[in-house]
């Protein structure tokens, strides 16, 4: 083995978070310490050889690359990381209409990695097939752009609802524990992490009632994402484009 | 109290890393969860808003706001921070002549936050002054640009010595146990921490002989900082610029 003994790290989990500078993403790496089988949570394409080297430098496993919602602003790597990569399922939300992926996954689904899993919560809003990835022991939740720190993903395209926002953050991630650490899928500020207890406390939008949460997101104005004609409909597919 | 209990999140040290997306820095605040004094490491001028904001929000008491060195490529927030908020201390290396800060620090030296501290080791190379601050459990260690991940800081100006840079590397930073984790000053990649089994392993300039680390350092023809002559004189002085 070319490493050291990844546990004594942290026996119960091995994880590691990566931004991309240019599109301000968080990329998140998560792997059970023993077996090695990881997981890896909104990679983008322009950091996969980034991605890919430290994959090997841990000497890990790769079992699932899967995206928390087809994005907007950049391009997803797990479509060209199979062209580099054997034996790993690219993995999204099953809601999306024609959408590809390996593994299409829905409300409750479990996935594993050695002895570790990540349960899927359905957390539509910012688009209709938002998923949120919780960690087996309710320490740490994946938000993807449904929570963002101090703020929320925008509701004004790709089937965005600002109430069912609302409801999947209220009902699917400020119900965990007061003290699980909440990963962004983006933050603009430099900031890495936050809690339940700090958006529920700090988070000047989602603190509010629904009907005035439903208005600030209906004049926040914002323009239309730069990426957002070539991002999708290559993100529908694993970020693979067509030659077409 | 505006917060929840710290404690609940990690009973021993309440941590966050921050990053400047425009000069790629990182700034480090650490808290004992307890008492709710805390340090912070390296923080950035364009950025003091944010961590004041934090500071508040966390219901944290800042004691020391230290930089590891005088940095070249940033301005630190340490001199302005103390218009805006009372009862802590900057610190910065004894070993830079004529350098203004509350605290002057040299190798041994500890910093106290509650029941917490950090030691001072100085770890000259990368300026003459370079400081990495090392956690008391040494679990931790802050190593500004004396190392960077699968990299270190250059040697060309302010005093710089690859040849002492690599002593202390070895001496100080890579003595530390196999899985302290190592948080660098900077990173331009979008990585946040590593530790120092991965280092010795894969740090493709500090893992070569002392002779031919001094001469990759030699040759790598970096163009001169852009800020340079700026930041240095500001920083000798928490970031307060002169207005003469
Ligand atoms: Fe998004
Ligand atoms: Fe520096």
């Amino acid at each position: 083995a070319r490493c050291q003994n990844l546990a004594r790290e942290d026996p119960n989990l091995f994880f590691r978070q990566l931004f991309d500078r240019e599109s301000c993403t968080y990329t998140y790496l998560l792997a059970d310490p023993k077996t090695r089988d990881a997981v890896l949570i909104d990679p983008v394409l322009e950091c996969l050889d980034r991605d890919l080297e430290m994959i090997d430098e841990y000497g890990l496993v790769l079992k699932y690359a899967m995206n928390t919602h087809c994005h907007a602003d950049h391009i997803t790597s797990t479509g060209m990381m199979k062209t580099k990569l054997d034996g790993f399922c690219s993995v999204l939300s099953a809601t999306y209409e024609g959408a590809k992926a390996d593994v299409k996954v829905k409300h409750g689904d479990c996935i594993y990695f050695g002895d570790r899993f990540v349960e899927v919560r359905a957390t539509p809003g910012h688009t209709g097939g938002c998923l949120t990835f919780v960690l087996d022991d309710h320490s740490m939740a994946f938000t993807g752009d449904a929570l963002l720190i101090r703020g929320c993903g925008r509701t004004d395209f790709q089937s965005g609802d600002a109430a069912l926002l609302y409801k999947s953050v209220w009902g699917q991630i400020f119900s965990l524990p007061a003290h699980c650490r909440l990963y962004p899928g983006h933050d603009y500020k430099g900031r890495q992490v936050t809690t339940v207890w700090e958006e529920r406390l700090h988070n000047t939008r989602l603190i509010k009632g629904e009907d005035e949460f439903v208005n600030i997101m209906k004049n926040l104005n914002l323009p239309k994402p730069a990426r957002i004609d070539v991002a999708v409909p290559a993100n529908m597919k694993c970020g693979v484009q067509d030659d077409e």
